[in-house]
């Protein structure tokens, strides 16, 4: 198996490359000295990864010559919060971190949000390596730039953009990823065939039962397939004023499912997937994407393990919480919907009806199970 | 007297205008919505600013359309910190700020400083006005995107880089600011005089008492060459990896005695003036400034009614707190030193001794008094 890299250019920021290996993180201490030479340098992740990484990436960053200064916070999105940003701070200006000091995020994407939003805002910018040590941090969070914490009004509402110098994803990593967080990183890859590649569509129906063995060249190739669908979309519109808005297809729906959910119950990936499919609903009603293709995508995710119908829905909070939503855009929400399977387009006259009947759909005592008559040959595919 | 306008051009961001006039505070409502339309807008500015200019403000801006969501807090840089950001956040999203609502800095350079760090972190970035009320937001703080707080290690050590989308300074608002701050501000302009234009310098030891009486044209011209001065260091350098840290004259020494002042003792044009009394003596020991330039310079700064000694100085504290700078570049303080009335170099050679020698030269009990015998004919202009 060879190793990957792919260079985004974002014009804004320096070019930086993605690096896709197998045992990554016991040489990352030469990498990252080749992306960002400093005598310190700042390692923020979270309690659980710390546990399994902390110990190799410590000696391998201290044979490269690095004195490493550690911030360590407890797991979950519920510490992705500007408090933690603060112990932050404190813990790194503590250990006398320098303008020329690289914050190394390692972990998923909440150590990836909080300590790129570390990064952007420590001493004016400090430059900021992605260790990627989740499906979801490796194919999403870690590329882009887009990094932040969540407010108790809605998620990510405070960040900014800071681009990484360098991504390092570690196939190797994955092997020892819980399931449930497989899983989630497998609604972003969804997410990207459906607005943008109906290939990697397939290629993930067709690979799925190596995707969830954890085979490395398939993760691999997973990885980079959608690494560089990433990559071509931040690469055309790094601050989303365009195009990169069709990233958000599913998060709409999925961030105040998040945020009712309190950060909690509901993981991103999951809160992305039934997203997608009330996405997918509202297209299919308005006509615009074929039924059988929401048909498909339901089943996809279905095999994936993600939930595509959720008990207990408060639709009335989920609609409220849609309102302190980011995109909001001179009042009206812009919702990100299918036309076929590998494209999606905005629609800003998305009407509070047409939200409310598709959310309806997402209750698990009502919602239409996906039929498996239409498309037999591919349903299970 | 005729309105000014002086375009910035970072390339980096969208080049701005600045607007120098009496009186627009009056026309603001307008004058914001040409510079960023939207149905919301933030405003933010601290609480003795709101008690002269708030209800103004306020009604131009309802009556050019905008809804004002604001924020009040507390005056004095000790509230430029992290705890002040969350509330501002809190106050903001509340109000349902949108992506494209511009954020007001009404006020001083504090208030431009947090206002504009908010504006760079809320919803990943919001478009910055700046509107000083101060001479020293007017011709420094509210140009080039510096934006931050403070954090008890140090000085704007929590921040980032974001331009504002435009600045508006009313040199009407001049006539009744407080003395003090417009010693503060002056201080500033003469930092720009001496590490790049000796025309300025002259202008300001020329026209002082008309300054000191706040002549609304001579204000404004006041103004004008410094903003352009700022102007021309932040485009050609908007990150400072260059020519712009020679800004920082008198800050490195000045933000070691503010902070252990305590960002109470010492306000930050009281400690520029001092720091660049440290670094002119500093420059003149080394022989790259001449002597009696090093004596205009405190004497143009007595004039001006700023310190150029400090009672009771800690040195030991001052040079501890001087090791927490932003500036260090691979473990070494960089300094900058005039070397001619109006041009400044960056030295990163400076000893430790070499830098206690200087503060010491600031205890009032030991301080040298500039001879007013060098130069007889220019020492009281």
């Amino acid at each position: 198996m060879s190793v990957l890299e792919i260079d985004v250019d974002t014009k804004i920021a320096p070019c930086y490359r993605v690096h896709i290996d197998t045992n990554l993180l016991e040489r990352i201490g030469p990498a990252v000295r080749q992306a960002a030479p400093a005598p310190v340098c700042g390692l923020v992740t979270d309690r659980h990864v710390a546990r399994y990484y902390l110990r190799g990436v410590r000696q391998s960053l201290a044979q490269a010559g690095y004195r490493v200064a550690e911030f360590i916070f407890p797991p979950g999105e519920r510490y992705k919060k500007l408090a933690t940003v603060a112990q932050a701070y404190d813990a790194l200006l503590a250990a006398r971190l320098e303008r020329t000091s690289p914050i190394l995020a390692l972990g998923g994407g909440v150590v990836g949000d909080l300590a790129g939003f570390v990064a952007a805002t420590l001493l004016r910018g400090l430059p900021l390596i992605q260790i990627p040590t989740t499906l979801l941090a490796a194919v999403d969070a870690s590329i882009g730039g887009k990094v932040g914490v969540d407010h108790t009004r809605g998620k990510n509402l405070i960040g900014a953009f800071h681009q990484p110098r360098a991504v390092f994803a570690d196939v190797a990593v994955l092997a020892s990823l819980p399931e449930v967080e497989l899983q989630c990183g497998l609604a972003e890859c969804v997410k990207h065939a459906v607005i943008r590649d109906q290939a990697l569509f397939e290629f993930i129906a067709d690979h799925l039962p190596a995707i969830l063995r954890r085979d490395p060249p398939t993760l691999l190739e997973l990885i980079a397939r959608n690494v560089r669908i990433k990559a071509a979309v931040v690469t055309e519109d790094p601050f989303e004023q365009g195009v990169r808005a069709l990233l958000n297809f599913g998060h709409t729906f999925g961030h105040a499912l998040e945020t009712v959910g309190g950060y909690g119950e509901l993981r991103h990936g999951q809160a992305v997937a039934l997203g997608m499919v009330a996405a997918a609903r509202l297209a299919v009603s308005r006509r615009l994407f074929p039924a059988a293709d929401a048909g498909r995508l339901q089943i996809l995710l279905k095999r994936i393990g993600l939930p595509i119908c959720q008990r207990r829905l408060d639709i009335s909070a989920v609609l409220a919480a849609m309102q302190t939503d980011k995109k909001i855009h001179r009042g009206a929400l812009r919702f990100i919907l299918p036309v076929a399977l590998g494209r999606a387009e905005i629609f800003a006259d998305v009407t509070a009806a047409e939200i409310r009947a598709a959310l309806a759909t997402l209750d698990c005592a009502k919602a239409p199970r996906p039929s498996l008559r239409t498309r037999k040959n591919r349903a299970y595919r």
